[in-house]
């Protein structure tokens, strides 16, 4: 039996309403990663400092950040935190809108970015807002001459800035870059860890960029840059065929300038050459000279489908991706333990979703990594460290699940470390505060690949240490008795001195090993 | 040396733009769980299913919901998706922007829901359309006498909904509810066993609700209620004062009818009566007659402040909860394991930033639980499975971090099964798909706590195993020798028939007992 009575009959109301992104986010900001004042403080710190690398990397400067942290209020746990860099600056007009209205920026592109969602900034001003009811102040100048400076706070039921004071001056001794200082609740003793491995882990994988952090204490951590080149800055790109759905390809084909859909093909997708673009047409039943404007609905799908079937694609261009870097990640990871055993693998190119992207992966063995049961794992995505939810990401699953590490001959408890690193135009982050790589199949097999290759390597290295300490095994026998062996023979011939040199050369044994040998040191 | 040279100067420009809540939303769909098509399908149902059984509860309706999957391209993997329910219905007006417009809703109030972030339904359908540029079908009755049919798409870059076509017809049979209809990229096969698992582990916790699943081949999945009391609807509370930050205070103090603090501070939160609210303000340094829409920017940010250092509030009212309960919970799990053992714990309401919660757990040990070296972990969440990224989520963090299973007896590999379940007017969800949940440390306290109770009882259960065990060898050797002795006695004194009952008796073991030992069968 169905009961028939609404809601309006008993009196009761469904109310609908909509509300603003920075309300829904205001609302939701676990899931952006600001829940407690340790992470968000965490969260705050990793927001700015990447938007200031990525705003150095775009204008093709050596990048200089400088984070400070300040005690404001004790008592009610209130922090002073400013993030200084010295990047191209943001336009004065465009200052309110891109530090104080969510889901605005000039990260939505097609290229590699620290930031990807244009939500951070804000998040973490809006953080501060809503702890402290204090403005944020930000400072910025785009060429050394005009700086701006403003007071702004977010409206957050209308995801408007809301502008406390502006000011225009003469930028002192030519500074250009941003500045961005606020107030927030934060608690510092539960953060410190994670955000001095966070600069740490940063300063690793941007060898050319200079942190400096001064925290509340007064305490200065600096990373000056361990080379001078600027990386190639990542280059914006033309989509890839690949992964188009039929709501981009709508879009595409309003905005095109091209006449005819032979043109849009091979002006508005890369790796599309007219052979490829007549092909394509011909699958999806269109006609190369038909303009793009004049697409029926189902004529559009057709298009969209003629790409998912088509396959033969070339793989999407690499040139807008800046990984790491073999040296510099084997360099990272020698400063960080000094470890006895370490190999680097850098993939070919990949796609996803026609999204470009490459997997870098590394293992270390012994030196100061800590003997442990669980595998030591650190995690890179666009040369920015991932600290939180391990366990959720893909390299977890492949590390743990996927590679049966005594296959390697690692034994259990082992001093190993292993790092990977992915960078793409669109790290497919299961999460807004960015911390964990879903696991798409084309990724996990890059890494799964990475990672097998690694450990072969180190089974090498390994084997080569058990045959080294069997060796120093037999050596340490030949060293007790030898000298014994020689002396019963030397006495049975009379001689009174043996002399073992010749025998030890025979052997392939240096005096020296055999002195080693008998203190006791093990060479590995 | 800073080099200062702008973009501009260049001939480069930095873009910077505003998109909309469902731009966002479509260009990073992994957060939101829509990664892969199989992924996609899965959370598609679970959205509408959720949505169903809210809009059944808010009306103390039994919640009947079918769920049918027909396929209908299966070279492009393409399928048709159609949930129906017999909850409240949405009202004519309102469908077009409820389902396709993102952040658009009725769960942005302060009361358990499933649905959260007021836009899971439409992510469905928006995944829909760009998958098979389709538009949506929505028929809709809130009273059983008129019935709205529309069909729907969704204007991404406005963030409005295109209604494709709208009729207005007399609802057949006096039908109530709702019916969404569309088509979607999945994978079926991918997907089959999560959403048959979410299925049979949404009727356990829901045993009031009739659910039915037709899938693509045909087969049918029908889970009939199994009690017909509806249970309590959970209500819309006023906030609690614990966790009320400036921007909600700022918006409360506008919005409020009140013409004075005091009035103010009774009407708009719970658990503040007069005598309460008079510490508070004079706390804020604030006058119980002032008007609430004359406090200064300092005034407000003092009341906050108030509120937080006030350290006297009553816990939140546990009223608006739901909790699955005992009885429930623990019929639930006999039917899937029949295991040898269980109990079940709920522990008393508690808070966090202001949101009630109960936190219920339970262990199972025996039956057809699979044995196995890591436990097996069952969450649930306002009365919903949680059944991804179970190692990101608390509970996997209590249950393999916190609680040391071998100090309760549990030896390894066990047959043991542990189900966690929170309610909560907000669940602190750590990503939009909804599947993990962030470790506040109310809620990890809660749930170490209720473990432990489960594990203690456990411990009792396993100990009586283990006598019952030690009694059953025991046993097993009276059964070898008894009857021997007995017979070598008996013929000692010339006895040919030995009676060893009255032995039996003696020692407290019956005759069927030693039968059963005979055999071989442990008694446990």
């Amino acid at each position: 039996m169905v009961m028939v009575e609404s809601l309006a009959e008993r009196g009761e109301n469904v109310v609908y309403r909509a509300i603003s992104p920075s309300e829904f986010f205001y609302k939701n900001r676990d899931i952006a990663g600001f829940s407690s004042p340790a992470r968000s403080l965490y969260m705050s710190i990793r927001e700015l400092v990447e938007n200031s690398l990525d705003a150095a990397e775009m204008g093709r400067i050596l990048p200089e950040v400088l984070i400070e942290l300040g005690e404001e209020d004790a008592e009610r746990g209130v922090y002073r935190l400013r993030v200084v860099d010295n990047g191209v600056g943001v336009p004065g007009d465009k200052i309110p809108s891109a530090f104080a209205t969510v889901l605005y920026g000039s990260k939505y592109g097609f290229k590699q970015s620290r930031g990807t969602f244009g939500l951070g900034g804000t998040m973490a001003l809006l953080y501060g807002q809503i702890t402290t009811n204090k403005p944020a102040k930000i400072m910025s100048s785009t060429d050394g001459k005009t700086l701006y400076i403003y007071e702004l706070m977010i409206d957050v039921v209308e995801n408007k800035p809301r502008i406390i004071s502006s000011e225009k001056k003469p930028s002192p001794g030519g500074w250009r870059g941003t500045s961005v200082e606020f107030s927030l609740e934060a608690d510092y003793p539960g953060a410190r860890a994670k955000i001095l491995d966070y600069i740490k882990h940063t300063a690793i994988v941007n060898p050319h960029a200079t942190l400096t952090f001064i925290d509340s204490k007064g305490r200065l951590y600096h990373y000056p840059r361990m080379v001078e080149k600027v990386p190639e800055p990542p280059r914006e790109t033309l989509p890839h065929p690949v992964g188009v759905d039929v709501e981009m390809m709508s879009r595409m084909l309003m905005e095109t300038k091209a006449r005819n859909l032979l043109t849009f093909l091979t002006t508005s997708f890369q790796k599309i050459g007219p052979k490829t673009a007549k092909e394509v047409l011909e699958l999806a039943g269109l006609k190369p000279e038909t303009s793009p404007r004049k697409l029926s609905h189902e004529q559009v799908t057709a298009l969209v489908d003629a790409f998912k079937r088509y396959d033969k694609f070339r793989p999407p261009d690499p040139t807008p991706l800046s990984p790491v870097g073999k040296d510099f990640l084997e360099a990272g990871i020698r400063r960080i333990f000094n470890p006895d055993f370490v190999h680097v693998v850098q993939r070919e190119p990949s796609s996803y979703s026609g999204h470009p992207f490459i997997v870098e992966a590394a293992v270390a063995y012994g030196g100061t990594i800590p003997v442990t049961e669980t595998i030591m794992l650190f995690r890179f995505a666009n040369k920015i460290p991932l600290l939180y939810d391990e366990r959720a990401d893909v390299a977890w699953k492949v590390v743990e699940e996927k590679i049966d590490w005594s296959n390697y001959k690692v034994p259990k408890p082992a001093p190993l470390a292993v790092f990977t690193s992915i960078c793409s135009t669109k790290v497919p982050y299961k999460t807004v505060g960015k911390e964990a790589i879903a696991d798409r199949p084309e990724i996990e097999r890059e890494l799964t690949m990475a990672l097998r290759e690694c450990g072969r390597n180190l089974k090498l290295y390994l084997s080569r240490i058990e045959k080294r300490e069997a060796a120093a095994k037999r050596l340490s026998l030949y060293t007790k008795y030898l000298p014994m062996i020689a002396e019963f023979a030397a006495k049975t011939v009379g001689t009174s001195k043996p002399n073992i040199k010749p025998l030890l050369k025979k052997l392939g044994i240096t005096e020296s090993e055999l002195e080693a040998a008998k203190t006791g040191s093990q060479q590995a």
